[in-house]
């Protein structure tokens, strides 16, 4: 995340960001590819480990502090989400999806590992989110069961194919097609809008919340997630690879739909920023005290320029 | 599974699985691939459905059975280590791993659908397997939540780095070498073993057990993962492709080390045959009163004929 701090709130998010992100990456690598045979292991840790802006396990830590739930659980949950976003990241950068050889700046898994090893990294990665989630007896007891198995639902439910699994199938099945705006905006709720709502979703599942903040979070997390999408469309077309860290163009390339090919620079812009004060009402009628992380990350995914 | 049926400890299994089955059938059928994108759905659909014997899902039945657990949960785990099963022939089979073109007598699935869709399948059905257990609240709300965390935990573990997906990478590792008989047995008991032995640990906790049974059930179901494999490693010498429903002869071609290539053929059936008495031991000192279809259903492993 860049170093211009979203201060109109009252929050300093860098401030607040950095023990959370200090706490995410030291997790990551505790959990990930170390009890794993030695090159499977790391290509997992390749495939986590130092990149990405970990937006998703910030938005559960977020979600978890502003209704005061337990930290433990959400900490195994913000690293279970980027497991499952890292996991999908080296399955679709493969031959047979996306033939995507940067990712992060550096090669991607298959590049690196080989075809085979960056498949089963994938898979295990996607299994380690599941455990991570459901630890065995003793090693985190204390979390409630409901809670882990809500977490359990929550999770699947996002990453599967009423989630972001189906989504990438939309979005294969549409190349060179015209897409309605609503076919669209359905595509991107799976693909990439349901693992953020969700993370937003299991942070707040690690405490208590009534239906009507519940909904609200789940509204902030859907408008959210869909101004992410649309901010990626848009930078795909202004942004250069060495900025992005990815290969830049490519979905002009792929003949892919986008926002913006669809709207327009400006237009796609304007609706970023709709999408933005949506999220915005959602956190103002979700009744809880502090939304101020919520509110900044939101701002930081409209404003991010990488 | 074959007509002739084990009817020595007074069970007659083929009685006995013709309601489990057509159970499992039912249930993988209304929840496999129906609230999926079309093409996707389709061919999760076309991965699980309509082939198969079932060996994992009536583990997790039997075991239930034995001890008195909650059917409800089973069914759902039975189908969950089905589709983590489906899912991991579906990845296998891809060009980047075996590049396979027939399994269970029928084009595999990167055939029929394509490569990407095919990997995705693979990918929404391990979340759906995780959806499976732990059920959004209403749906089968009335399964407790220490279960359904349970169930989770010995799934994820299973099917991961420390289970079915290590075992894979370790696979891939050792094409070409020339392994050690501790080697090839550590490989398998992640490669096909522990799912094997999971299906058995999730049956026991659908219900109450004590640590002793379930150490008995875990020993039983570790033997039982081995003799299938040494049996799985006798059959690609000995069967032909008609009879097993995928290319036989495949281990050897790749220059695979297999239980037949260390021991010789002879060999590999003895140690086979001494891993079904184990796994009777086992049962015999797990203390539950009926245990008949667990026995049985080893037995069908060393047997089987395809």
């Amino acid at each position: 995340m860049s170093a211009a701090v979203t201060q109109e709130n009252g929050l300093d998010l860098a401030h607040w960001m950095q023990p959370m992100l200090a706490d995410i990456e030291q997790a990551l690598s505790r959990w990930v590819g170390v009890e794993a045979p030695e090159q499977l292991g790391e290509a997992m840790r390749y495939a986590v480990l130092d990149g990405g802006k970990r937006l998703r396990p910030l938005l559960v830590l977020a979600a978890c502090e502003a209704v005061g739930g337990r930290r433990d659980a959400a900490l195994r949950a913000a690293c279970a989400v980027e497991l499952i976003h890292a996991y999908s990241l080296v399955h679709d950068d493969m031959p047979c999806m996306d033939n995507d050889v940067l990712r992060r700046g550096k090669p991607t898994v298959h590049v690196r590992f080989g075809e085979a090893q960056a498949l089963l990294a994938g898979d295990a990665l996607q299994a380690l989110a599941f455990e991570l989630i459901a630890p065995a007896e003793g090693e985190a007891a204390q979390v409630p069961a409901a809670m882990q198995a809500r977490l359990c639902s929550l999770l699947a439910r996002a990453a599967g194919a009423r989630g972001m699994a189906g989504g990438q199938a939309i979005d294969l099945a549409s190349v060179g097609l015209q897409l309605s705006e609503d076919q669209l905006r359905q595509m991107h709720r799976l693909k990439t809008g349901a693992l953020l709502q969700g993370s937003v979703l299991m942070g707040a599942a690690c405490g208590e919340t009534g239906d009507a903040t519940r909904e609200a979070l789940a509204a902030y997390g859907a408008a959210l997630g869909l101004a992410f999408q649309v901010v990626d469309d848009i930078l795909d077309v202004v942004a250069d690879s060495a900025t992005l860290g990815k290969t830049a163009g490519k979905d002009a390339a792929a003949d892919k739909p986008t926002y913006v090919s669809l709207m327009g620079l400006e237009g796609a812009r304007a609706y970023a920023d709709q999408l933005a004060q949506e999220a915005h009402a959602a956190l103002a009628r979700c009744g809880l005290a502090d939304t101020r992380a919520l509110a900044a990350l939101a701002d930081q995914v409209i404003r991010r320029s990488h």
